[in-house]
């Protein structure tokens, strides 16, 4: 039951794949060693530039023979108003005090033609550099790129919050559809369905994806273990995406902090916000939550949002401040254990053999 | 794997409950024909007067000689003031107005005593008819009721929606706890943690409540077939509790609008509302739940709200007109089905031992 279409397509011994987080998280350690250990892992190339790309693409392949992913975020036109800015950093300017810090005036807000050129330029680099699977967050590429990636042979993954969003992968050409439950952490990746509509627990939506598309469906969200691999499985999916299991895995990039607050945290303690990206996203509560919430619809759209909250990120994570940290988290913190990749690999298998047995 | 403590403790053939569906949904036909189909039939006895409560479940008594359960709403205290009547009354009156409805001023607002009255009066009740099992909504008994309720060996079971609140039902006395996921429709269970907190998926949910009370769990929400039952069994559940599954079942009082509204909605049209009972709850979105969701966090507490909006879900019914009904639904309206309660069942535990088969 754990061979099938998945670990067929992705040359993986075993259906698991390390959930592609952006923002320093998915070390070139990490991402070799879930290859490694039988599953797949993945870069989370979001933020990266196509240079950061190709040096940690090379690294990787330096560390494993196995098969990995690469994650794409695919730009979807959004607004940039200069009063949307403007109230943004009056909602942030006492924040950044609170830091240390200063907003500088000359910050760079993006553009949406330097950030689909980007996103041009990273499929390139990914061609270039023969990456075996890359998969897509907050959209669909254009019938162009999917093309060009399907020539090269690239196993193409999307990723769908609902069913119509599912059926839309399908129909573009991707080869896997990974479907994010609302228990998932990190960024929502809706990209059709309204936010709150496509919050679908995988309960529900795994079994009515699989009976609506034919490619294989990966399930994500709040699975960290063999218990929710095996479960995955009977609803219907061929396979799991687990992020936080990972984050919190001795090779992970993720700040102490970030890995601590995971490891106390309870399943009732995280929220989504907007406030961190202008993209909806899970994560444990905190004071930057709960002071920017009541502003959030008013905050601009993400990517600009997130560069706004850029050095707010970033010196709340130098100062260990977790006040002001994005604590990305899925639904399940209780389960998650510091621990190696290998070993966290080996316990889920064993427990969902031991499942499969007693069932 | 489909016996156990449950089926055990409930004197059922398969770990399947029909979850207490209040307002007229439970008939006495669906309750006796779940119990005679080998689960655990129960009355959504929230709403009946103490009297109603009798006529069922001697009704039942004359159509199964298996186990069934009642299930209660526990009171809680809450606040009645005049200025939020009249505000909510300002929102609902163009609402009566398109149904052609009046408001009475003298339409009886519920007193908390009264309510506590009329709860101790259905525990009287159903100890006198000797009801084997008895579940509880929106919080837990106090400790005198607890035990009076064991001293007649009747069977206890809980709701809970967070950790917290499953391990408040083990530390109480009850015999079961049924975790109830974001996914669920109706009435959201959770009587500690705060509303949108309470939201969690039952892939994180199941596992976390399981490792942290010795009871069996019982997992609610967004379960349609044998897929989820084997699924929640995958992550340490012992059974399940189905609500919109027997809802459009051919038994079920559910209005035949209600019932065609699931049959045709979709995963991501569910929404949250308090709008029809002064409690969050899911149900498919219609005219009512969106043209009062801007005002709803002003709207009175259960059950005043709920009484304000009596006259609009019953004539809105008795018109067959979906805008202004409360259609509650979980998460899995796709996999919802028009067939008898045997059919039902016997499709399940088919499905199941299928799933274990080919693990």
């Amino acid at each position: 039951m754990l061979n099938n279409k998945i670990t067929e397509l992705l040359h993986i011994q075993y259906p698991i794949i390390q959930a592609p987080m952006a923002g320093g998280v998915t070390t070139t350690k990490l991402v070799a060693e879930v290859s490694n250990s039988g599953g797949l892992g993945s870069i989370g190339a979001g933020y990266m530039t196509p240079i950061q790309m190709r040096e940690q693409i090379r690294e990787i392949k330096q560390l494993t023979s196995n098969f990995f992913g690469i994650n794409l975020f695919v730009p979807k036109e959004f607004d940039v108003t200069q009063d949307r800015i403007k109230s943004a950093n009056q909602i942030l300017q006492p924040i950044r005090e609170q830091l240390g810090l200063h907003y500088k005036d000359n910050l760079e807000i993006p553009e949406f033609n330097n950030v689909l050129e980007t996103f041009n330029e990273q499929i390139k680099t990914l061609i270039e550099e023969k990456v075996p699977v890359c998969s897509f967050t907050f959209g669909i590429p254009s019938s162009e790129v999917m093309s060009e990636l399907k020539q090269h042979n690239i196993i193409l993954m999307g990723t769908a919050t609902t069913v119509r969003e599912a059926i839309e992968n399908e129909k573009a050409g991707m080869d896997i559809v990974v479907v994010q439950g609302s228990e998932a952490g990190g960024h929502r990746g809706s990209f059709i369905s309204d936010d709150q509509e496509s919050l679908i627990g995988l309960m529900s939506l795994i079994p009515q994806v699989v009976d609506n598309v034919s490619i294989p469906v990966v399930a994500a969200g709040g699975i960290m273990d063999g218990r929710g691999l095996m479960a995955s499985i009977c609803l219907g999916a061929k396979g799991v995406q687990m992020g936080t299991a990972f984050l919190t895995c001795t090779e992970s990039g993720a700040n102490e902090i970030h890995k601590e607050e995971i490891l106390h945290a309870h399943e009732d303690q995280t929220v989504l916000t907007r406030s961190f990206s202008g993209k909806w996203a899970r994560g444990i509560n905190n004071k930057f939550i709960s002071e920017t919430q009541q502003s959030e619809s008013t905050l601009p759209d993400f990517p600009v949002q997130n560069t706004l909250t850029k050095g707010i990120r970033k010196t709340s994570s130098s100062q260990e401040n977790r006040d002001f940290m994005s604590l990305w988290s899925g639904q399940s913190p209780r389960l998650a254990e510091k621990q190696t990749v290998n070993l966290l690999i080996k316990k889920i298998i064993t427990e969902a053999k031991n499942i499969n047995k007693s069932n």
